[in-house]
């Protein structure tokens, strides 16, 4: 009987293989039929190779059986490896020199046609029908090449933190579900009815957990879920980087992560030696660039003028900044060029975020021009001109309003025209440490105090006397990653001091019995020894996305779920028989899910 | 400040460091007044450092701040590493040699009392406390080594697997209840009400689909889940090293496991070199030693022993194989010794798996001697002495009756008596392969065919005649890997043809309603071309188990579950909030949980 057992994968056999026997086994990708001759390109994970059905060479029994084959079908040959005369040569293939002649061909599987062609990756297909097809989906390329990217940055992950002494922990994922955060997937208890189990949004409290049992260093690269309306570039289940250390300081974990991010991004570019972290405040931060993860690939900060504005007679923005909001400019390398109706849809932009207008002037020549210059005293337009570093051919635009807005809307216009004007090199990778975030914030729509990372975030020292009269103003010791524009992950010092978690328990209005029913656990362990520790948690499928260079956070998950966080292939959520119910004395209709 | 970053670990210093100046933080493992002086065991979890304070040479205010120090107390330190006087050397502490001088001390957290002993390991503490204060149980040592060991089998896996072309890929945890095996975890969806996910069992239908995707070779290290009564070595959350590869037959995944086992068993035992692993088919291990997974630590095999029994006069086992039951025998190398009595507890034991009785003969001299002996020729009691390799001082046990019972009955009883009579050494690691187990048996409690391992394992090509006249004969191409009696791995090839699978489902008596719905997108996926493949999958935890030498599943897992799936430090299975259920559609009371 025929061994299907390859010698080769299809992407390994070199000129230096010629004259070689070999079994090769995979798909056929593609078939052609040449001067009576039939062609097949025969695929792998690893590559393509050329094989030759040639009825001169070979019996009439083999050629029909070959004759028979289609796309997709999986096949297994024995044959000679020969050179392919010199303008046959496909120099786009690693096995392009050379090419099969078949002597065995085994079919081991038929396949139906494929819902979308396999072998035309460039063709666009439409999504539900990748997601409901995954299997061939994957076989298409793209899917598969970020599959093995994930596990690459796995095991370098795995490696280098278990190099710097961190142990790798599983925290239960049937786990318990807590107040804050998001909504819990629940998971219903057989054994006491009406009582749930909550998949885990993230290991937090574990992971402290384990630094008070003295396990030192922790990390987990940790499944994580959570019940939330779905945005595009969020799954119901996504996977955390995440680790913690005792008796460190933010710079040591900074320090560790710098060195991790560093050998990730050589996973996809081998020659990166140095990448710089620079480390900015918060408060600096949202100050430069009106967002706290700003796009630092390109430069054009955000300029504040409140002085310049309040010295001259320009009544629209004084007038903002009496109502105590404030002035802040960007520049416009080269933007001189605009038309007033290119500005004007700028305005419109921003506009949607609050900002009521946008004044501009423009360099063409020595001085600034504009309609509204007139507002200016000389010396000023020299100082607003030296301020944004203006040269000739330069745009500089200008918002004043409450200081929120404008500093959202001047982010998103940044941002905006910095695509626009292709001012940022995609191969760049840009990091910035971002420090000292607010503890806690005021949630609008719930009225009430929230914590802004989680509430086992330690308060800076200095600050602790501020908490109870102040506590939107007290800084935590905090320090969020962020890489061309996007958080990737955020760490902090925690609290390690059993009363301090209860005061901050106690100003996020938890009642004290929330406290004991969710947290009691927790602070009855900070009173048996707690060390000082720190953590840090990032998101693997957002870091995925950026070294993949895909906006599509599918695109990195081998089966993942659609914004209703479904799973279109295996047709996932679905009723359940009867008797399961009943074993969980569970009561519920099910509403019919109409698959495509 | 008193910075508590430490200079090394408690378990670093050696007599190379004496004359330096050292910082340490950890926790107060003992502390002894000795003649005015106060010596601290510092405690991480990389080993302990003494500590002297001696009032003679530090401030009165630091020997005060000493003497409040209790057990648990979290402290950093700074001072001079100083060589102990000759006779104080302590040879069991790899820093014995040494102890620390105190200059400066901090204290970063204050302990409660904790309620068992953290410095005494080998106390036994009642194990609900141990779990309920998991933090405080890992400080003790036992589980804290446990989870290195399983750090390091886990990271030594991934990198063996990935060098062997595997990669790692993780698959939906939100997945799709399935009628065969065990009871699923349901998560209830929000968006669409009434229908649920399903926490994985395992991998097994994601696996096979990376196969069909042509992903070539696959392994996780995937978290499981099954809601049944749990017998003490199972946990409702437990951990599979799972793998699968395409265009392989089962020798090749044979050997790719055993170079990993070996792999894994050097973690524990670095000089071991070559492991072997003995095959035998699932017929002939049953026929050898009554179980598919025998202990081969020791012999002491089954004999049969019918053919002897019909040529001779002894009615009463005769009468069992005119009644087409068997005759079995075991050897118990030096046994003459045992006196009636002793043999009538062997007796007594076997019954309880339905064995009616046991007889037995000694060999006390050149012939056996026993109240049976006259039933046989002397040319008979020649040729059983022969077969069972009877010695002068052996014991023969005879069993005779229904074969599944004899089976079980004399397994129980050749491990009985290997334990009692210490023929197990207990550093030996005895692996075997059992192949072929049959790919059907009948559930006489549901009264239908069931799969012996799942319903994708591919049956012997030779034996797919016999399908559907008998296919309880028919022989899977499975092998199980067994370690110490214990299995702890199988796997098997797949059926990697759509018919082939179609019909086995209607073998299992899987209505095509549910065929459609539950494996409908899987029979579709075998449709498009799929590789012939098998896998393997083996439980981490009983792999630990085994290596970490304990009989205990939780004494492996970082915060295990109970018996009664109830995490007793969380505090979970836990009431949810109204809101939470409302979201769900979910109706039911809970019940109260008493937490002690």
């Amino acid at each position: 009987m025929f061994d299907y057992r390859r010698t080769h994968t299809c992407g390994e056999l070199r000129s230096s293989h010629i004259g070689k026997i070999v079994t090769l086994s995979g798909w056929i990708h593609r078939r052609r039929d040449h001067g009576g001759i039939i062609f097949i390109d025969l695929r792998d994970r690893f590559g393509l190779t050329q094989l030759v059905f040639d009825p001169k060479t070979i019996s009439e029994e083999l050629f029909d059986q070959a004759s028979r084959l289609r796309s997709e079908w999986v096949i297994s040959v024995k044959g000679q490896v020969i050179a392919r005369t010199e303008k046959m040569i496909n120099p786009k293939l690693p096995t392009g020199e050379l090419e099969i002649y078949v002597k065995e061909l085994e079919i081991l599987s038929s396949s139906k046609t494929p819902p979308f062609s396999i072998c035309d990756e460039d063709i666009e297909v439409n999504e539900e029908l990748r997601l409901k097809y995954r299997y061939l989906d994957i076989r298409r390329g793209l899917v598969a090449h970020n599959l093995l990217l994930r596990h690459q940055l796995m095991l370098t992950t795995r490696n280098f933190m278990s190099e710097q002494g961190f142990v790798e922990i599983s925290t239960p994922i049937l786990g318990k579900s807590t107040p804050e955060g998001a909504r819990d997937y629940l998971v219903p208890s057989r054994i006491y009815p009406g009582n749930f189990y909550a998949l885990p949004q993230s290991p937090q409290i574990f992971k402290q957990l384990l630094m008070i049992s003295g396990m030192d260093r922790y990390f987990q690269i940790a499944p994580c879920f959570r019940d939330e309306d779905l945005r595009s570039d969020r799954q119901p289940e996504f996977t955390q980087i995440d680790l913690e250390m005792s008796f460190g300081k933010p710079e040591d974990i900074m320090s560790i992560i710098e060195e991790l991010m560093t050998k990730i991004i050589q996973i996809v570019s081998p020659n990166t030696s140095s990448i710089s972290f620079p480390k900015m405040s918060y408060k600096d931060c949202l100050e430069s660039y009106g967002t706290d993860h700003p796009d630092l690939r390109f430069k054009m900060p955000l300029v504040r003028l409140d002085d310049i504005i309040e010295q001259s007679e320009f009544t629209v923005l004084r007038e903002q900044l009496a109502q105590k909001g404030c002035i802040k400019a960007v520049l416009v390398k080269n933007g001189a060029e605009l038309s007033r109706r290119e500005i004007e849809t700028y305005t419109q932009f921003v506009s949607l975020f609050g900002v009521s207008g946008l004044a501009w002037m423009k360099c063409q020549s020595e001085s600034l021009s504009s309609n509204i210059t007139k507002f200016f005293s000389s010396e000023l337009l020299t100082d607003l001109k030296n301020r944004m570093q203006c040269e000739i051919g330069d745009l500089i635009l200008i918002a004043g309003g409450e200081e929120a807005r404008i500093n959202q809307g001047l982010d998103h216009l940044r941002r905006k025209i910095a695509k626009e004007r292709n001012l940022i090199d995609p191969s760049n990778m840009h990091f910035a440490w971002v420090t000292d975030f607010p503890l806690l914030r005021w949630n609008t729509d719930e009225r009430r105090i929230e914590s802004e990372h989680h509430p086992f975030t330690s308060p800076h020292s200095e600050d602790l006397e501020i908490l109870n009269t102040d506590p939107l103003k007290v800084r935590a010791l905090t320090y969020d990653l962020v890489l061309n524009g996007y958080e990737i992950g955020g760490g902090s010092q925690r609290i390690h001091n059993s009363e301090l978690q209860n005061k901050i328990f106690e100003i996020l209005h938890l009642s004290k019995n929330v406290i004991q029913e969710k947290f009691g656990f927790f602070v009855e362990a900070l009173e048996y020894g707690a060390p000082p520790h720190l953590g840090f948690a990032f998101g693997l499928d957002r870091i995925l996305m950026i070294l993949a260079k895909t906006e599509n956070i599918r695109d990195v998950i081998a089966f993942p779920k659609t914004q209703k966080a479904s799973d279109l292939m295996i047709q996932t959520p679905a009723k359940v028989e009867k008797k399961q119910l009943n074993d969980l004395k569970v009561q519920i209709e099910p509403i019919e899910i109409i698959w495509t």
